[in-house]
This record gives C-alpha cells, structure tokens and sequence, in this order.
C-alpha cells in the first residue's frame, strides 16, 4: 500500500491527497486510514472555539508561527521542535481542500514550512456530527506525524463543543466588547475550556471583559466537580495581531499536556474519545445496513405515512427494527 | 390517556409537564407525543439563528409581541389572530424549563397572555444532535395548537443549519460591525435563509452592510439552482429594541408560507423534514439496541483494543456488526 509508507515518509503531496479520499469516506482512504492506525495516539490535538469575532484565526495563525520559530518547551526547560498542522473547521462552506479560507493568506510566510500543515475542512450539508467528519482527518494528520493537531472551529454552537470534547486541550477564545448575549454564551462554554485567552487585549474594556471571564470560572463546577484534576484553567490576554502573549498561550498549552499525563486524565481522556466515535460510527453503520436491507420503496412508503400523520415515528422506527430482526 | 386531552385543551400546565417529560425521552412522555401525533402538521415552524451581539433574541420578542397584537396578515387582507410558541434552544446551557434565559424578561409583559408560550431548552449534553432534541419539542407545541412555533438558536454552528433545515421559513439575523469574520460566516449561512434581517439598523455601517448582504446573496447560488422556486430572499432592516421594521418581518414570514404552499414547496420541506427525523431516530435505536446486546464488558473491551492502537475504528465496527447479524 504505497499511500501508507508514502504518508509516513513525510510526502505532503500523499497526505492532501489521503485526506481528500478519507474525507470523501473512499474505500481506499478509510483503508489506508486502517493501516495508518496503529502510527496514531502521538499527537496533542488541541481544539479552539470561539465566537465571531474574537479573531481566533489571527491567534492560531501566531500560535503555528511561534511553535515554528522557537519550539515549545520540552523536558529539562530546552525548547522542543515540533511540527503543527491546522484544521480549520468551517461549518457553514461546501468546500473542503487547502488553505482556502480568506484569513488562510495570513499565513502565507507558514507556506514554505515542511513542518507546517494547513487544511481547510468543510461540514457544511456533511452527513453526521462535526466530530464524525473531522476525526478521521485528525487521525491521519496524527499517523502522519504532527506533533500538535490544532482544530479549529467558527462559531460555539454544539457541534463546536462536541469538537472541543475530541481534544486534549481546548481553548476557548473571547474579546472584549461582543455583545450582551455572549455573557450568556460564556456561562455554558467556559466549562468545556482547559485554557482561556481574551484576545484583542488592547480594546477599551478588556479589563472588565477579564474580571468577568474570571468570575464566571469561580462560579462555575469547582475543581472537584468538574474532575479536571486540580487544573486551574488559566485566563491569558494576548493582542494576537501584534504577537503579544502567545508565548504564554504556548506554554499554558504544554503545561496542560504535561498535567494531563501526570494526572492520568491523559489517559481518561483518550478513552472517553475512543468510545464516542466507535459509538457514532456503530450508529451510522448500522442505519446505512439497516436502509440497505429494505426492499425498494418500503422506506419511502413509511416516510409517507409519518408525513401524512398516520404513524408517529416513533412507532415508524419500531416498526422498521423489528422488520430487521424477524 | 389524560394528559393528551389536557394538552389538547390547552392547559398550560400540561404542556409545560409534557414538554419537560418529552425532553427527558420519559416513556410516558413519548407515548402522549405518539397519541398527539396526528393532531400535529398545522403549525408553521420557524427558524431564527443568528451569531452573538445580532440583537436575535429582543427580536423574537418583539416579533412574539407584535403578532399577539396585530395579527398575521391572513386571506383577503384581514388580520388574522394567532397563538405563538416560543422555543429559545440554549446549546450552552444544562437547564431546561420555563422561560429562564436572562433576556425572557423582557417578556414579561407577554406573560399574562394565553396565546403566547415561552419555553427555554438546554441542549448542552444531550445525546444526539440539536434536531434530534427539539424536533419532540416542537411536535409537542404543533400539537396544541399553537400556529407559529418560532426557534430561537443561539449562534451559527453547523448544529444551528441543521435546526434551521427543520424549520419552514428560515430567518437569519444580522447586525452592522460584528468583526472581520463574520463576513466568511455569512457566505455559508446566508443559503440556508429564506428571510435576512439585518437588525440593530440605527448602528453606523448598517447601509454598508446591508449592502454586503446583497452581494452576497447575489453571489450564492441562482434561484433555480438553489431549488427554492422563484423566492427571493428579502433583506429587512429593524431596530428590535424601537419596534420599528417588524410589521415587515412579520409580512416577510406571512408571505414565505403563501409562497411554498403555492410552489409545493411546503410538502417538500415537510417531505424531507420527516425523512430526516426518521432516520436520524432509527440510527439512534439501533446503536441502543446493539449495545444492549452486547455480553457484559464486551463493548468495554473492544474499546480497549481500539484504544491501544490495536484494532481501527472502522475493524471495531465490522467486529460489532458482524456479530449482531450472526
């Protein structure tokens, strides 16, 4: 399997062209997802949410570009090379491919960096969740040897919370001056959050914006509750357009790796994430093979007869499984 | 079965007792939205989503306000009476029940009436997707009469797309000067929107928006191609917190109903709606029923195997599946 051995040398070419049949869910890419497998379980992935504009993209942008240039901290204190790849994940376009978000140009000075990996991902009108989709294009960025796998998400709806979940570590970005219903927003997402960073530092408010940030936190699940093992979520402020504080969310990203390994959540973690997406796959699976048993048009004949209110669907899908079973 | 009379007879208490029963998958909850099945299919189910700081939920206030007020234009131009439902779907939040997001209170002065219904959802999670959760919900509410189930989404996540496709008439809310980013969020969403309104439009840069709204309308997809038969999308210009453009909002939605019922579109939409759900239920049975079936520990185990780089994901599916069959 030539593709294999191709992503596994470091061959860029192979891997754009990897993702693209294993986001197509092609038989050849999810083969070659399977015996890419065992390479996974190296990466750090780190998940990163935030609302319109918090200008997170600018932030993850300095985020690959500092990695790059100084490393991240390692064992002993001595900076560590790494290699990074990104995922932005856009919810709401039909095309997936490279680097072809608008704000992707920004990191045009990344473009010639072998290390660097940069893919734009769309789920707009994807058949099942987010995590779903954007799972096996992790797995393969992991097999294929990036150190940090860096998720993006637009938006903190659910299915951008459910990507968080997918993490190691998730970053929550906020800015100062959004709105009042983004208080609301914070109260619920802050929970899914191991770092938080107030970016656009430099705004009118930003102090206020902090104090809230940490008020919300303190009146949030306590440690104990929340079993994040003794973390105290760290509140960073950074002016991402200007590359201030990135060290500091850099380090604050190590460090979360290096408490999650020492206090066994690694672990915990890993095993959590393993068990929803066989969970998911198991459920698509077992639809696709359950509609492709029926004889022609039986499905339509019972969509019909909900729509015309004759069958509750609840009592439609109790009907359809124990069709399956006799 | 009393429940459903009560509900049918429009005692509130019921339905709040029901809806809190249906939301928590109660068996004797679903057995009464099962017996209240055929009496749903009336209510015109609309879609309101729209990022932070858009001004999304003093709008569907006042939209609720003013139909309890005016009416909807009905047949021959007289002013129709309707009762309305409305749904304020929070995926941040693990609390569900009454109306008790921060902003409801300005609802306040809707309390008293009868014909108005406020319900807040939490979604934060839940298992299965945001659809999956309020479609019961809003079955519910069709169910006791109320005319215009109105769903309020926080955000623009892809979970928020998949609330808007169950929806009739989709209204997507906007607000001048939200940042860079949304620009690229509004390429995707805007398709899904059968009605724009571009709120908060006392703000300076509100023509200059409005303006980048028609642009990208024109640059989506053609009409034809969008399969939407011949309906143009308005753009509506309101200042929610004056009460001023919603008399036309109002007419915009009042109009979208006259134009798919007239285009068949309406049959599609609930065509594809049911299908949708069905599937959805289905693939969510099925994955219970499995597991259920499953000897003790053996779903654990395999998750162990995957979770050591032993097995694929996908190698795990087959091994489930194919046992169940054999």
């Amino acid at each position: 399997m030539a593709l294999v051995e191709q992503v596994l040398d470091g061959d860029r070419l192979a891997l754009a062209r990897l993702l693209t049949l294993v986001e197509n869910d092609d038989p050849q890419g999810l083969a070659t997802l399977d015996a890419l497998y065992p390479h996974t379980g190296n990466a750090h992935i780190i998940g990163l949410t935030g609302g319109t504009g918090t200008g997170k993209s600018t932030l993850v942008n300095q985020l690959a570009r500092y990695v790059r240039q100084q490393g991240i901290p390692g064992n002993g204190g001595a900076a560590r090379q790494i290699r990074i790849a990104v995922v932005a994940v856009d919810p709401t376009s039909p095309f997936s491919g490279g680097a072809i978000l608008g704000d992707r140009i920004r990191m045009r000075d990344l473009a010639g960096d072998p290390n660097v990996f940069i893919r734009s991902m769309a789920t707009r009108g994807a058949l099942g969740g987010l995590a779903l989709r954007t799972r096996p294009v992790v797995q393969t960025l992991d097999a294929a040897g990036y150190d940090w796998v860096l998720v993006e998400t637009v938006g903190a709806g659910q299915s951008e919370v459910e990507v968080a979940r997918t993490a190691h570590t998730t970053i929550v970005v906020d800015a100062p001056g959004l709105g009042d219903e983004v208080q609301a927003i914070k109260a619920g997402i802050l929970e899914t959050a191991d770092v938080l960073v107030l970016n656009k530092a430099d705004l009118p408010g930003a102090d206020r914006a902090a104090t809230a940030l940490r008020t919300s936190l303190r009146l949030g699940p306590s440690d104990s509750e929340a079993g994040n093992g003794g973390w105290q979520v760290p509140i960073l402020m950074t002016v991402a357009t200007e590359g201030n504080g990135i060290a500091e969310v850099v380090e604050a990203i190590s460090r979360h790796r290096t408490h999650l390994q020492a206090s066994g959540e690694w672990v915990q973690r890993v095993r959590l994430r393993v068990e929803r997406e066989l969970r998911e796959l198991l459920a698509q699976t077992l639809l696709a093979s359950l509609l492709d048993r029926q004889p022609e048009g039986a499905f339509a004949e019972i969509v019909n007869q909900v729509e015309e209110r004759k069958l509750s669907p609840r009592a439609a899908v109790a009907q359809l499984t124990q069709q399956a079973r006799a």
